[in-house]
């Protein structure tokens, strides 16, 4: 591995609009002059690079959550960790290492605002990979759409979808802590395998088996939480399936990123008979509560309760093939790119 | 207005299936001796009907609530309102007025048991028939799911569909009584009407406004609380113009009793930017507090803070008409059969 020139800011820009799933052809590789440290900027260095569904409608130049769309030569969005390596800032220091947005390159320099938001990573003992894991939006996101809005108590019934995903591998672990029982599904053997050893009781390999009649057999008591990170035809199922005051929780719906038209949800009203809710969840909502997270969850890591779930794709010069292949639901866990080598949090 | 016959028991039973709307070959006009008190029970004598859209659904056969569905040849399904005429249950006097399952016809004898619940109607200075639409499961859903579902605070913006309807027009007094800025949609001028004398700040005629518009107009900051009576394209509407921490409660979906096929829901994901919750809602679920229900309810009519609507049809004989006229859309608070007259409790 290597980054293709260290004395250049490499970077991945948007050549076209995407049609479908993304191919090489829409990405422009650039190289320009390593940003010049400004007053009250922080230069950083990149480390690692999170590649997530999203990026095909930042590249489609959707407006998403309510920020401008990308325009064609823009550099594509992303969340990354970085270390410091100038500062002009004296709240960060050279060798202190960040987790933000960042883009697909491999230098910023940027002022830290209240919308430039990055978050100091502490390592927990383990690669710094987790500030876009565990303790980076993803597992942000396994804790809250489960503690805040799923309110797991023990002994509960959870159905994970996307189970073996950045999120859903944290909710499983997060859930058996708790003392639920857990039912993840997958879409293949390796994940369901996956996804059993990081506690599930039960797999369901959702291309496989019949999902109405699979839940029907193990949730004989019916889902206590419907934890949905994949929307669409499992949602749905799920509805069927409802115990009696019951949460779903509308995480993510990846079934529906490569579709033109929605999915039309027609049994809604099976949430009536059960009193059952089914709760939206936006990550972002939850910002002012970020700090306190992060502490139970380094706690958690720390006494390796859980532990971090990561596909490593190697290089910046391979992301854009990295970003193809996530479509094809072969990744598992946070997908991320590692930039760089050599850093103290290699494993 | 006349019963039929004061000597017999009187039933409206079901002849054959309905196709779409309910017509006159549907029901079967039925006489039999009054039953014969037997040990424990106690014998009712029918004050007050109820008409409600689900009853279709019993014609139909189907199983509602977990209930068998009715044959041809049953007795139609229906709460009512009932006198105590005699009694064989120390619990029950003659004279005093019940609430519970009657079913169509003039007189009923029964058990009084933990499945066959009736309750006492005290009326509040007002005629007997509160006992199906304030008192009745009707005020109660108003009840439970505006306060327990819905959570209005003071100054919130909430949205009422089928709002002329009984539940609709109940809970369009409770929000206001709590301060909310209540907008309510109905199905023609004469209805828009009643519900701004109820206190409504805003109506919206759903056949002839474009909702969607009207909501961006009158919902500038979004939509708190909407409260779904109906189902369908309003509620997809109203799923586009949502609030922060908003909550829908699902109560009711009249626009669908008449379809075949349910409605599709495809902007469900709205949900989630917002962190709004669509919240199910089933009155029997909250069957252990309808007692505190419905002493709040009772001190509020008393003190004349909300008011009974009920859309009253005069004569056992005209049931079958009057049901088929509420799925036109052209009566307002709860739909009821008076079915004698001469009683306290007449207006």
């Amino acid at each position: 591995l290597a980054i293709t020139n260290e004395q250049k800011n490499c970077q991945w820009r948007i050549a076209r609009r995407p049609k479908g799933n993304v191919v090489a052809e829409d990405f422009l590789y650039h190289e320009e002059e390593i940003p010049i440290l400004q007053d009250n900027e922080i230069l950083l260095r990149t480390l690692y690079l999170n590649l997530a569904p999203v990026m095909r409608m930042y590249m489609s130049g959707e407006s998403i959550a309510g920020e401008k769309g990308l325009d064609i030569g823009d550099v594509i969005h992303g969340r990354g960790v970085a270390e410091v390596i100038k500062s002009n800032n004296s709240n960060y220091k050279p060798g202190e290492i960040l987790q933000g947005q960042i883009g697909w390159q491999t230098f910023k320099s940027t002022e830290v605002t209240e919308r430039e938001r990055f978050r100091k990573i502490n390592n927990c003992g383990l690669p710094f990979s987790i500030g876009l894991s565990t303790l980076g939006m993803t597992g942000l996101s396994a804790y809250f759409g489960l503690l805040a809005c799923g309110k797991p108590k023990k002994n509960e019934t959870i159905v994970v979808s996307g189970a073996a995903g950045g999120v859903g591998s944290t909710v499983i672990q997060i859930a058996k802590m708790i003392g639920c029982r857990v039912i993840g599904l997958a879409g293949n053997q390796a994940k369901c395998d996956l996804i059993k050893e990081l506690g599930c009781d039960e797999a369901i390999n959702y291309r496989t088996e019949d999902i109405r009649q699979t839940l029907s057999n193990l949730c004989q008591n019916g889902i206590d939480i419907y934890f949905d990170n994949v929307g669409g035809d499992i949602l749905s199922a799920s509805l069927d399936h409802l115990a009696q005051n019951s949460r779903i929780v509308l995480c993510g719906s990846i079934s529906e990123y490569l579709h033109d038209k929605p999915y039309g949800l027609d049994n809604y009203t099976k949430l009536r008979r059960t009193n059952s809710c089914m709760q939206g969840f936006f990550i972002y909502n939850y910002s002012a509560q970020f700090d306190a997270a992060e502490k139970d969850l380094s706690s958690w890591l720390k006494e390796r309760k859980i532990k971090p779930v990561e596909h490593i794709y190697d290089g910046f010069e391979n992301m854009p093939k990295a970003l193809s292949s996530i479509y094809d639901g072969g990744n598992y866990g946070v997908a991320l790119s590692r930039i760089r080598h050599g850093l103290n949090d290699d494993e």
